[in-house]
């Protein structure tokens, strides 16, 4: 949950105006507009992010402004920032009751309410973003989460994803498995849990107190996002180690939530493009932060000496070891979580199998060591 | 070029009627419905693929349809087969002079016509999808695109990716790069003048006559797609080698072309709608074969009794030494190809880094070897 916390309390929480025009000013030589009396439907999508907060943030913005377009300016959303209607955990509940008919955050922000929500965005050792797109569009993954969230009256669709993050920052080099016995690290979720089963003391500390933790001694690690988000959070004043990869969230999704009757009473027309700007919007964020992360990295490690390094060989096998007891135990307790946990065994399979004799095999072979 | 004889000699070259009704018919219940009076774009798009072929010759006709559900029909869009309203190779001729407005296929097709353009198909030891994606999105890649077609009148856009493909079909074992030298593979385009580089024969084979010169002799070896098309082409009877990765062509994309005037004559909305759609091909694409690919592996292997194997190291770094060479070849040769090729390495080297910390890092940390 904390990682919420940590959103709002990033960089750009400085407020812009909400700036969506009301739909009738553009000028359009459109044949069938002339003769259009447009009826405009006026929604509301509240988010789980400081308003422009990089990738997330600017990417709900983007949606509502390309559905608006597409619609020519039939479907006007005013995009709300954590906070600004609704706070961030409250995005779930406020859709389902329909206070706004769309919101934008990550599945496992409602673990608390729905168990099995959290392998809708991502799980230790689970899919990258490719394989998770897949899973949901040919593996099962969509039919599952609608009718997970369908007793809320919500329908979730991925929205995006951050890709593969790194494993944090540390204040010491860890050499092997045993540098993680007793090491207090800030971890919210299914990776704190991973932790514990390796010997470590995971923190839950909100997004605030991460720095100053870090910086005092208070905790020796803090795993954050990726590149592009931790640069600007300021992390390698505080920890000279940053360590990869992210094993604990390979392929964050981000979501977007429908509240039901308020997409079922779309037009056909709207509902399409409401779908088609959603995977627009997917694949925008991983285009962004395909691109962007490693000027990042390459910043932090030139520009701010920041010791880059690959986690020991048995440390990962024991965090991967760790992560599918972990998994085990969520599916045993719950059984939509273990409904999803056997479509994403499932999967998971077969889908490793074959990259690695196409993604990882290649990307090997590319690879100079 | 046989890369388009191969898809026409294809599976399922049968003809389905074309079924996009005229607009009109549908039950709308949307308000601006009922008082607009609309009228309809039509719109032909040519293909360079036999109709329905897995992935590409469906993903031209999923396109269409869901550009008429968004548009409520007012941009209804008739999609042809490969040689249905023009052959294969004339696609990129037929939408730069307006006879149909758009068209679906893949960039190396023109490169007899725009060299430059193979680079926007795929490239040997170039992108995966995902680097592809954002390289066209962040990485001037689509900018220089658009700038290569604006002459012939056309805007590309990518459609689609088949992502790392298989290394080909052998009737040998290949043990080291001796075991390449004077071999006999059916390799078109750039694979093929690597190939040269480390001492193989390609042989340019129609894709009609591939399997027997396979079966019978004439070649030793020959590339085609992944298991999701290779199964159906069954090349299984012809050889039992097959080895990865596909090295030559590491994320092959599918581009879609709209003639200049006609998508310049759209009303806004409908351009936005035209836009999303492609991007959501994109996706679905890729989608597909990530989830279908390993289905028809495991079918090859069990089934047909495939022998997969890996491709041998020291081959591997020779043909990565071959590939930048020919790379090379073809910047010096055409100043557009040039510019090309600069971007191209210029997103290529960070975003290798990139993903050596996060992707690679993190499959490899995932894999069980």
């Amino acid at each position: 949950m904390n990682k919420i916390k940590k959103w709002n309390q990033a960089l750009l929480v400085g407020l812009m105006a909400a700036t969506l025009a009301a739909c009738g000013g553009t000028e359009e030589k459109g044949t069938a507009k002339a003769e259009q009396k447009v009826d405009v439907i006026h929604w509301k999508m509240v988010t789980t992010w400081p308003k422009n907060l990089p990738g997330m943030g600017t990417g709900a913005e983007a949606l509502a402004k390309n559905i608006k377009e597409m619609s020519n300016g039939r479907l006007d959303i005013k995009v709300y920032a954590a906070g600004e209607l609704v706070p961030a955990l409250e995005v779930f509940d406020a859709v389902s009751r329909g206070t706004a008919q769309m919101g934008h955050g990550s599945a496992y922000y409602w673990k608390g309410k729905v168990a099995a929500a959290q392998f809708f965005s991502t799980v230790p050792f689970g899919f990258n973003a490719q394989e998770f797109n897949a899973w949901i569009a040919y593996g099962g993954g969509l039919e599952l989460w609608e009718d997970i969230y369908a007793p809320f009256n919500l329908i979730p669709m991925v929205a995006g994803n951050a890709g593969v993050q790194m494993g944090g920052w540390f204040n010491k080099e860890i050499n092997s498995l045993e540098d993680f016995k007793g090491l207090k690290m800030r971890m919210p979720g299914l990776g704190g849990e991973v932790l514990k089963k390796v010997g470590a003391s995971p923190i839950n500390l909100p997004g605030s107190e991460v720095f100053t933790a870090l910086q005092t001694g208070t905790i020796d690690a803090t795993e954050w996002v990726g590149p592009y988000n931790d640069l600007a959070f300021g992390l390698y004043k505080a920890a000279k180690y940053y360590y990869y990869p992210g094993w604990h969230e390979p392929g964050s999704a981000v979501e977007v939530i429908f509240n039901k009757d308020a997409f079922a009473a779309l037009p056909k027309d709207l509902q399409a493009i409401a779908r088609a700007a959603v995977k627009q919007a997917n694949l925008d964020m991983i285009n962004e932060f395909t691109a962007r992360n490693n000027d990042a990295l390459q910043t932090l490690v030139n520009e701010h000496n920041v010791i880059l390094k690959p986690f020991p060989r048995d440390l990962l096998e024991a965090l991967k070891k760790a992560s599918a007891e972990t998994l085990e135990e969520v599916a045993a307790n719950d059984p939509n979580s273990q409904k999803v946990y056997e479509s994403f065994k499932n999967f998971m399979a077969p889908v490793s199998e074959w990259h690695d004799v196409s993604e990882r095999a290649y990307i090997n072979a590319r690879a100079d060591d």
